[in-house]
C-alpha cells in the first residue's frame, strides 16, 4: 500500500497554500490540530511497522534526496512519529536510509520544501499507538492549506533574556501548531542583548551582562537555521525611535537628552531626531541587520511616539519590506504602501476600526491585539483567543485580503526560561487554529475543547511542558516532567 | 570566631517560637526571607573558606552528631551555601567530617531538631558570594521566631496527578521560605492516587490510571520521610463526605445513589449517610490513614455538603486532632472543641466575619481564603498575598490566639507538573512572610518588592524554578533552565 501525497505551491515566497492527497490515508482517533480545511476519514486502518516504514521524495517533487532541509524533517518526523525507535537497536541511520526493499508503507511527497513541514506535521498527528505499542493510521483523505499566510509568535528577550535553548524548544513547538513566523522582538527599553559586529558597545553596555546575556552572531545563526530547518521564518524586530533607553547606553548622543529647566537631567528620551549621527547609526545598524537575518521582512517597531515615519525609509534603501506597529499609521499619512500594519491596541470594538482605517488605505495589516498571550487570567482563557473574528470588520472584499495574518505576543514583563513554555502551550495552540483554519468548521469552541486537549497531550508526549486545559491526565504526561 | 546560635523549643509539638542569636553574625546584601524579627547587622564582613568550613553540634545542643536529621541537613545547607563545593575536588563527605583541626569558622547550633532548619536556612541566606568566588558574611544578630505556628501548602493531586519528584521539589522550595506543613489533598472526585492497603480498588479503579497515576505506600513514606528531614509535616487530607466521586468506583454502595424519578439515575451524589457500612468502611480507612501517616493532625475536609459532623468522630477514637473545612461550622453546632476550622470561603470582609465568629465559639482556625494561589491574574498579584493582614478581624485578645496559621492553597484544575512550580514561587513566599514576620515590620510592600526579587533569584540559584516579578535578570538564572 502507498500513501501519495501531491503539492501545489502557489505563490513566490511565503503562501503556504497546498492540498494534500493522502489516498489509502490516516486519522488518528485525536483528529488533526490545526484543523484541516477538509478532512474526510474511515475507520478502516492500516498498521504501520516502524522497522519498515520511510520517507522519501516522490518522483515528481521538485526536492529530492540530499535537499538538507526535508533530510533533516524526515529523520525529525520519523522520530516524532516513533519515539521508541529514534534510537537504540530498532533504528540506525544506514538501515532507515537502505531499507528500501522492506517497504511495506510509504509515504511520497510531491511537496515544496516550504509546505512539506505542515504536510508532516498534519501526517504526524494522524499516526497512532495503541495499549500494546501498535502504530496505525486510519484511512483519511484530507486537503489542506492556511487560511492566513503570516502566523506568528512574538517573544520578547529585551524584558528578560531567554536562553537560545528556550527560543529553540519554541520553535519546535511552533512548528508543532504550524505557526510560520518567529517575530523576534530581540531589543528594547532593559536590554539590548544582540550583540552587533558593527556596534559592539550595543550590547557590552546595554544588555543585562555583557558575556552572559548576549545572543552572539553565531546564536542568531542558530535560531535562523533551526527556525528554516521547521518552515519559520525569523522576523528580527529592532524597535525604534521609542523603546530604545538600552541603546543608548552604547551608543552615545542617539538618544534625546531631558532637561530640568535649562540644564540636561540625565534622563534620556527616544532616538534624537535631529542629530544627523542618527539616520547615519541605523542606516548602518538596519543593514547590518538585513545581512544577518535573511528574511525578506524587518519590523521597525516605531511604537508609542509620533514621529517615527522617517524611520521606514531606511529599509527602502536595503530592499526589505518593513512592517511597523499600527502607531506609525495613526500618526502619519506618507507610509510608502507595501509597508505592512501591526494592529496591537485596544479592545475588539477598536481593532475591528483600525483593521477597517488601514485597509481601506490601501495597507497590509498584522493583527495582533486579540492575542497578547502574556496577558494570562484565571481558567479556559484560551476560549478568548479562539473565538477571535479577524475578518469581522467593516469594509469590503479587496480590504479583507489585505490582512495576511495574526501573530501571538508574549511580552516579557513576567516571562522568562521559567515559565515561558507553560504559559505560551497550548494557549497559542488556539490563535494557531485560528489563523490557519476555516472560521465556519471551527466556531464551536466546545467542540473544539477536547481535540485541544488531545492535542496538548501530544505537545506533552513530545517533550513540550504545556501546562493543562483542565482536570484530567494524559497517557504520556511523565515523559520530560 | 565562632557563630553561636541559641534556642528556645517552647510548645511541646510544632510551635516553632525560637531565638536565634548570632554573634559575630552574619549579614548578606540581599537580607533574609522572610524577614527575621529583629535583625541588625553591620559593614564589618567576614570570608568563608567553605574548604575550612563546617557545621557541628554545641556543647549544649540536646541533638549530638549521629542525628540523622541535622546531619542530613548539615550536609544539605553546606551544598546550598557553596554550590561549588558540594561535589568535586575540593569537597567529599570524609574530608568534611575530618577537617576539624583546619577550622577557620564554625557555627553551633545549640537548638532543637525542629528548630534547626528554619536556623539554617536563614543561616545560608546571610552567605553571600562576590564576584571573584569569594564567600563573605557580615556581622548580624538576629533573634528569631515565626509569628504563626502553622504556614502550609496544599497541593491537590486529585485533579491531576503529581508525580512524586514534584512533590519533593515543592517541598525543599517550602523550606526555603519557611513553610513547615505540607497539607497532601490527596484524593477528591476526580480521581484517588493514594494506593490503600485496606482497600487497594480504591486506586485500582479510581485513579486516572492504576499504575503510573498512584501513590504506593512507598511513595507516601518518601514523602513524609523527606518532609521531616526539612522540618515539614505532612498533613493528609482525604476529603469527605463531598468530593468522593472518584471513591465510589472502587467501593460499592459507599456513594448515594441518584434517582430519576423512581429508578437509579447511574449517577451518585456524596457519601452515603445511612448505609452502616460506610461508617464501618471510613472507620477502617481512618485507621490505615492514621497509621501511614504520623501527624497528630488529620484533614477530613467536609466542605460543600451539610452533613459532616458525623465525620468528625471518627478521629477522637484515633487520638487525633481533626481539621475541617469551614462548611462543618457553617452548618453545625456539636463539634469537637479541639477541631481545627479551616477557612476557604470569601472576600476580606467575609473570611474577617467567619474569623470572629469561629473564634469567638472557642475553635481555633486556619486562614486559607485570601492565598487560593491557582487564582492567577496578570501582573504582581503577590502583592494581595502579602498585604493580608490576618488578625484583623473584631475579636478579643484570646480570640486572636485562636488563629493558628494560613495556608497557600494550589488547587488542581489548571495545575500539574507542567506549571507548579512557577505558578507557586515566588508567588506563595509572599504569603510566608506574612505568617512568618511581624506585620508593622513588613507592611510596606514597596519595600518587600527588591528583597523578593532577590529571594526569587535566590530560589533560582538552588534550582527552583521560580517566575519573575518583573523585568530584570538574575545573576544565577541559568542552573536548570
Amino acid at each position: 500500500m502507498s500513501v501519495v501525497t501531491s503539492g501545489r505551491y502557489t505563490f513566490p515566497s511565503y503562501n503556504l497554500v497546498f492540498f494534500i492527497f493522502l489516498q489509502l490515508g490516516l486519522h488518528s482517533v485525536e483528529g488533526v490540530w490545526p484543523l484541516p480545511q477538509s478532512i474526510t476519514s474511515s475507520p478502516e486502518r492500516y498498521p504501520l511497522n516502524p522497522q519498515a516504514f520511510y520517507f522519501t521524495y516522490g518522483s515528481q517533487s521538485a526536492a529530492q534526496e540530499g535537499c538538507s532541509v526535508l533530510d533533516e524533517a524526515f529523520k525529525r518526523y520519523f522520530s516524532l512519529i516513533f519515539p521508541d525507535y529514534s534510537s537504540g537497536r530498532f533504528y540506525s541511520e544506514v538501515k532507515f536510509l537502505k531499507c528500501k526493499n522492506e517497504v511495506r508503507f510509504k509515504v511520497l511527497l510531491n511537496l515544496n520544501v516550504v509546505v512539506v513541514h505542515t504536510g508532516l506535521e498534519t501526517f504526524s498527528q494522524l499516526v497512532y499507538q495503541e495499549d500494546f505499542g501498535s502504530y496505525y493510521v486510519n484511512k483519511t483523505e484530507i486537503k489542506d492549506f492556511p487560511r492566513f499566510q503570516f502566523r506568528g509568535i512574538l517573544l520578547d528577550t529585551s524584558r528578560h533574556y531567554l536562553p537560545v535553548q528556550a527560543i529553540l524548544k519554541t520553535l519546535d513547538a511552533m512548528a508543532f501548531s504550524k505557526f510560520n513566523v518567529f517575530h523576534w522582538h530581540i531589543v528594547d527599553d532593559p536590554s539590548f542583548p544582540y550583540q552587533s559586529r558593527t556596534f559592539p558597545d550595543l550590547s557590552a553596555k546595554g544588555a543585562f551582562h555583557p558575556m552572559t546575556h548576549i545572543y552572539t552572531q553565531s546564536d542568531v545563526g542558530r535560531v535562523i537555521s533551526f527556525a528554516r530547518m521547521r518552515g519559520i521564518r525569523v522576523l528580527p524586530e529592532f524597535d525604534s525611535p521609542g523603546h530604545t533607553q538600552s541603546w543608548g547606553k552604547g551608543q552615545s548622543d542617539l538618544l534625546t537628552p531631558c532637561y530640568s529647566g535649562s540644564s540636561p537631567s540625565g534622563t534620556f528620551g527616544p532616538v534624537n531626531p535631529i542629530l544627523p549621527s542618527t539616520y547615519k547609526f541605523m542606516a548602518t545598524l538596519f543593514k547590518e541587520v538585513s545581512s544577518v537575518f535573511p528574511d525578506s521582512y524587518i519590523h521597525l517597531g516605531g511604537d508609542e511616539v509620533n514621529f517615527s515615519c522617517c524611520i521606514v525609509n531606511i529599509t527602502v534603501a536595503l530592499n526589505r519590506t518593513s512592517i511597523v506597529w499600527q502607531d506609525v499609521f495613526d500618526y502619519h499619512e506618507r507610509i510608502p504602501k507595501d509597508t505592512v500594519l501591526h494592529i496591537w491596541k485596544g479592545l475588539p470594538a477598536s481593532y475591528a476600526a483600525e483593521l477597517s482605517a488601514i485597509t481601506k488605505a490601501g495597507y497590509r495589516v498584522l493583527l495582533a491585539a486579540p492575542w497578547y498571550i502574556n496577558h494570562i487570567s484565571y481558567g479556559q482563557d484560551w476560549r478568548n483567543y479562539y473565538t477571535v473574528q479577524p475578518l469581522n470588520f467593516s469594509g469590503t472584499e479587496e480590504q479583507k485580503k489585505l490582512v495576511i495574518g495574526g501573530e501571538v505576543c508574549m511580552w516579557g514583563e513576567y516571562v522568562d526560561a521559567t515559565n515561558l513554555t507553560p504559559r505560551l502551550w497550548p494557549r497559542a495552540s488556539a490563535a494557531a487554529e485560528r489563523l490557519w483554519s476555516d472560521e465556519k468548521q471551527t466556531s464551536d469552541v466546545d467542540k473544539a475543547f477536547p481535540r485541544l486537549q488531545d492535542f496538548r497531550c501530544e505537545l506533552l508526549r513530545r517533550g513540550i511542558q504545556a501546562e493543562p486545559l483542565f482536570v484530567g491526565h494524559c497517557k504520556h504526561e511523565y515523559q520530560g516532567v
